[in-house]
Formats: C-alpha cells, structure tokens, sequence
C-alpha cells in the first residue's frame, strides 16, 4: 500500500516514474529525507519531523522547498490514506537536490507506506541487536562537518548494509559504536537505557541523529517525574541496565531482549511503562 | 546535452522521470554506480569499470543484471551521441536495489554526459586540493565490511559535501586523510605520486576505491620501465613527492598545484610524460 503526493500537494499515481535519471537524489543519494508516523490521521512528531528536516537541509547546504509544502503533502496522503484498513501508516518525506546541474529547484514528495508485518512482530516481541562498529569517534563530528554525521541524508546504504549483518548474525537490530566503544545509535533508531529512575540516550554531538521518539519519550518521562541524561556510555551500560530500547517512529519504542547472543535486562512492568509515558504524548 | 538508455538498450527521454519515488535508490542511495570515459566512440576502461561494478555489488549482496545488458545500454548511448559537436562523454551506468520491498528487480540505466568546461579547466590547469579528516582508520575496512568502504555505492553525500567544503576554502579538489594522517583518495579520484621513476597510490584495503584511471596508468607506466608501489603515505609525502595527480575517469590525470594553500612540486616536463603514459593505453 503506497499514497504519494507531490509538494504541491497532489496525489499520483505511486507505480508511476517521478525522478529523472539525472536527479541528484538518484546519482549521489545526494538528499534529505524524515519517516513520521500517522496513526489514525494524527502524525506523530510533526513539528520535530519538520525541523529535523530543515537542519539536515542546513548542513547539506541544500534549498527546502518551505514548510507549508510539506505540510499540504503529508495532509494530502493523510486525506487519500485507506484509515478503515491500515489504522497506521509510515510518512516519508523526500528532499533531494534537484536534477544535476539543473536550476537548482529541489525535488521533493510525500510518501505514505504501511507498517508491515515485521515492525508489529518487532513492537511486540522486542528484538535481538548485534554491536557493529561505526568506525567513528565521538569527536569527529564536531571537526569533520563535511561528514554529515547529524543530517538525515538519502545516503543510507551504510545503514541498510548494517541491518543486512545483523540479520546474516541471526539478530534484528544494530547498535553502532564508536572507536572509544561508546554506544552511538541504531541505523534507523536512537537507543534508551533506564538506570533506576533515570533514562539515558547518547548527545547529538557524538555525531548521532537527534530522535524524535526518543525525545518524545524524554519529554513524557521528565513530566513524570523521571530524570534524563544524555551522555556517552560504553557498551558495557547495556548489559547494567534496568532496561534498553531501540526508538524510532514506526517501531515507536520497542525494547532490547539480547545484545550480541547475550540477554540483557528485561522487566515486563518497566517496559510498559516506558512505552505508556511515550504513548502518553498523543 | 544527455543520452539515456535503459537495460535493454532503448534510449529514452533524459528528461522525463524513470524513477519511482519508492525506489531504493531514491529512498536509500541503496545502488551502485560506474563513470566511464569514452572519447570518439571508444570507452576507456570498460573492463575494470565492469569488474568494480560486479564487485560493489557483491559487497552490497546486490543482484547486478548481466554484463551483456551494461554492454548494450552503453552502446546504445554511445550510437545515439552527438560525436561531432562532443567529442568526449562520461558514461554512467547506475544500479539500484529496484522497489522497496518489491520483487528484486533492480533498476538501472546508462547515461551519457558532456564533459563541462569545468572539468576541462582542472584538466588544463591542475587543481588546488584541500586535505579533509575521512575521519577512518585505514584498517577499518578489514574489520567492519558493513562499512562498504570499497564499494562505490550511490550513497555519495559526504562526497559531495566534501567537494562543497574544498571550494568554501577556495580550492577545487579534496584529499582525504584517515585518523593515522595517511593519504586516502579524493572524493572522486585516487591520489598518485611520483618519487624519481617511481609512482606511488593508496592501498583499496586501506578502505579507498580501486582506482580505474590509477590502474591504466600504472599499467603503462609499467610497461615504460616505472616502479610503482601500492602503499599508505602520510600527508607529508604530498610536499616532498616530485609531483601529486588526482587520477579520475573523467579528469583523467590531473595534477595537484597546491594543497592546503602550499604549493606543491610540479615539474612540466614529467607532467607531461605522466599524462602521456596514461594516453597510451588508447
């Protein structure tokens, strides 16, 4: 199931071609791009989706066609949506730099995909993630911008050659790490840890995304009375944890059964109530 | 000026779309790519562009459609090219993972393009280069594959950014370094050297590109009775070489005048005989 718009907020035809060859989006993975999820007409996050996207445009030094595109976009795949049969659905928006040595005009869509089979089994039954290595220190962001390390760029193929390990080793999920052995991020998840009343999650400038989920969750947690840190820890952290969890916009918060062939904390009771104060914003 | 064809060797309008928006390639920068040179009809390098092609897609497990089919795509662009008024052309061939979550398909294309008056002017005049932290061990590839460091995957916005960074401090062309302060590759070239009558480059297992052009001159080079030597470098060697070239398919043997804003050796005379020795192979 695919509902696709274009910025001006049309619905076409999603088998049909939109890119020429010559997009910078198709030669180089030369664009931006945000994952939201709607549930039952109601996009999750929206306001950060949409800054996200406007800082990776920054530090790509790209043009962002203006927010109230995006928005007629989203609302157009959300009115055309089928609600009755897929309560839930996953929004992509697309920025890309537009043709090669073009007018410098970006393209640009929104893009509405269900949530499959696997992300539910993932949300019910936690996954297993393997530790793979980044290569990268968490310096290198702040003395290599050229690097891109916190823009959401469509140069994804690290990340999916990542999750293709993960599966080769019998797991679901990856956590990268860092050259010190700090954990950084997933390749499409920001990771969580309780330590009694505190939640922790690794600082943007170690060179991981920033999460909307997982600072949904943060935002819900410190209103309860939880304290939150964002800090560097090492690997080791995942193992003396009350508990882990991957969060992401389509699996939302799912928690972390076993790391690299070795359980890891799970409380039943403390899952559900990391998962209600997310579920808490909507 | 732009010449398309796909797999089956029609050429098409290059100026109307042959992407779905859910291609992987567009969602992911999930492909691989190839340019290849090809002057008055003839392609430079075909071969090894092919063999680079093969083997990025065995390291992005990705099915590549057959050989045959390359082969036709581009002999149909190079049928369809305006040869009179442009001389050269650079030839990509393109390859993505095909339709997010589809049958397997992949996408691909051949397309030609003019050799801009840019690329000329380098050629002509040498380049400025800057050198920027890749922000990698050179034993990285060895250990994390997922990394993709040898695969030239369409995943290039860092490359890019890289290129944008080098002309904001008034240069044309980037070296990368890795962590040890060796030399790597440029963005899109492979950096050569020469000490005496002999010509140095990067290790591809210490995570750099296996270069097309590097290879043919090398090859010639040999042939004229030059050492050559495959080894890590230190930035260092950049200022006491006799002389520093980015070696690309399009650019093809360029020599580097400066870097970081020093003037590095260039001797005429041996540039002349190095760009010569690449020519030969035609």
């Amino acid at each position: 199931m695919r509902v696709l718009a274009t910025l001006d907020g049309i619905v076409v035809d999603p088998r049909a071609p939109l890119f020429r060859a010559d997009d910078l989006g198709v030669l180089r993975g030369d664009g931006i791009f945000e994952t939201v999820l709607v549930v039952q007409r109601q996009p999750r996050e929206m306001g950060p989706h949409l800054d996200r996207l406007e800082r990776s445009a920054r530090l790509m030094q790209m043009t962002l066609p203006e927010r109230a595109s995006w928005e007629r976009a989203a609302q157009a795949v959300i009115d055309a949506w089928p609600w009755d049969e897929h309560p839930e659905m996953g929004l992509k928006l697309v920025c890309t730099r537009g043709i090669d040595e073009g007018d410098g005009t970006p393209s640009g869509f929104a893009m509405g995909q269900e949530v499959g089979p696997e992300t539910r089994r993932k949300r019910a039954e936690g996954v297993e993630v393997v530790t793979l290595d980044r290569g990268y220190s968490t310096d290198l962001m702040e003395r290599a911008p050229w690097l891109l390390l916190s823009a959401k760029t469509l140069s994804y193929a690290v990340n999916m050659a990542a999750l293709r390990e993960a599966e080769a080793r019998g797991a679901d999920e990856v956590v990268f790490t860092s050259t010190e052995g700090t954990v950084l991020e997933g390749p499409t998840s920001s990771v969580v840890l309780a330590e009694g009343r505190k939640l922790l999650t690794t600082p943007p400038a170690s060179g991981v995304l920033r999460g909307t989920t997982q600072g949904a969750l943060f935002r819900a947690a410190e209103a309860a009375g939880w304290q939150t840190e964002v800090v560097n820890f090492p690997t080791s952290a995942l193992f003396e944890a009350d508990g882990v969890w991957l969060a992401s916009s389509i699996r939302r918060i799912t928690r972390v059964r076993a790391v690299d062939g070795t359980a890891v904390k799970v409380d039943g009771a403390l899952d559900e109530e990391i998962v209600g104060l997310y579920e808490s914003n909507y």
